[in-house]
């Protein structure tokens, strides 16, 4: 399978994905805003010209939580899924959703406002609301991790989406300052070799 | 099961997947911006107090999209999910994850701006910036819906958060001009009954 990639993007987590099934992949590496991202070539992949994306033959899909779940259905093997009958599940999919409905939003205003805008473009009164509200959404990841290391019960797939989206929110200041649960579970992903193989492979 | 619901929000989706399988709901149904969505309460299932929600007994479960993939996987007996097996499947997981990877964040933007934020706080610029960004990201859908009524095969789970997503973002101002796929698909999904009984039940 091909994985489309670009350094800096939430592409990282299918080789995390990857790195932690242990399965091989190939890498296609773009620079990010190269003109080789709105190739027509490319543009069959993914219409707008985004990573991540993954080829597998017969299909191409787009959306990182679409090819955590459809590499996880078809090749994962009951690995980093929860059990149906479990508990755990619904937790499973309500913390895999939550990475882009909640957590990603505010981080795409910061990366814009503070990445691809010029200075005159840049509003630091978005930067600060988009902070704000992202320190906000890691209050309920700081919460669920009270009595856990992981948000759905063992080490999953929910991990890879919200704690990527958790490790981006810190870097880009988010205060993490009374968020104890936090600061352990970001130390606790970047100790995975899983996350450290795949951080080696995407530079 | 009951549906934690706020009428002009997410969770209208939910009521349009119950009413897809014909699955009988009970409605709790809040005022968006009410001190009841922030009661302790509520909190407890959902710790940012915001709907939808869903409780089934022994599970809670917020974020739309896991909700529509936990009762889909528990309750859909095969409906509007395509099989593994098939192509399409890729295609669902896709655009199940496309509205809040890509659609939803501009729309955010827009509410917030619109009629979230006092008049002097609201900062056109952004409104602009967001409504030429969501008029973009509906191009996949155009594209997508070139040679196909629904998103990934038959109507699925898919259509209802992507579905859905379009909907919003055409009411929100994004350009459809030039996209008469999705301005067909828009009036095909509101010609369902299943929406219009949700639609119906969500007031």
């Amino acid at each position: 399978m091909k994985v489309y990639h670009a350094p800096g993007t939430r592409s990282i987590r299918i080789l995390w994905l990857f790195e932690e099934l242990g399965l091989p992949y190939e890498l296609e590496t773009f620079t990010l805003g190269s003109p080789d991202m709105r190739a027509d070539e490319y543009l069959k992949i993914h219409p707008m010209g985004r990573v991540p994306a993954l080829d597998d033959g017969e299909v191409t899909i787009f959306e990182s939580g679409a090819i955590v779940e459809y590499v996880l259905a078809k090749y994962g093997d009951g690995a980093l899924v929860p059990d149906q009958a479990s508990p755990d599940f619904a937790a499973y999919l309500q913390w895999l959703h939550y990475a882009e409905g909640m957590l990603m939003p505010p981080v795409n205003t910061i990366v814009v406002e503070k990445f691809f805008l010029s200075e005159e473009q840049r509003n630091q009164v978005n930067i600060d609301r988009a902070t704000k509200l992202l320190t906000r959404m890691l209050g309920a990841v700081e919460q669920r991790l009270a009595d856990r290391d992981y948000l759905a019960g063992e080490f999953s797939g929910a991990d890879i989406m919200s704690g990527h989206a958790t490790i981006v929110a810190d870097r880009l200041g988010a205060d993490t300052s009374d968020k104890p649960n936090v600061v352990a579970y970001i130390a606790r992903l970047k100790d995975r070799p899983a996350l450290q193989a795949a951080y080696a492979a995407a530079e």
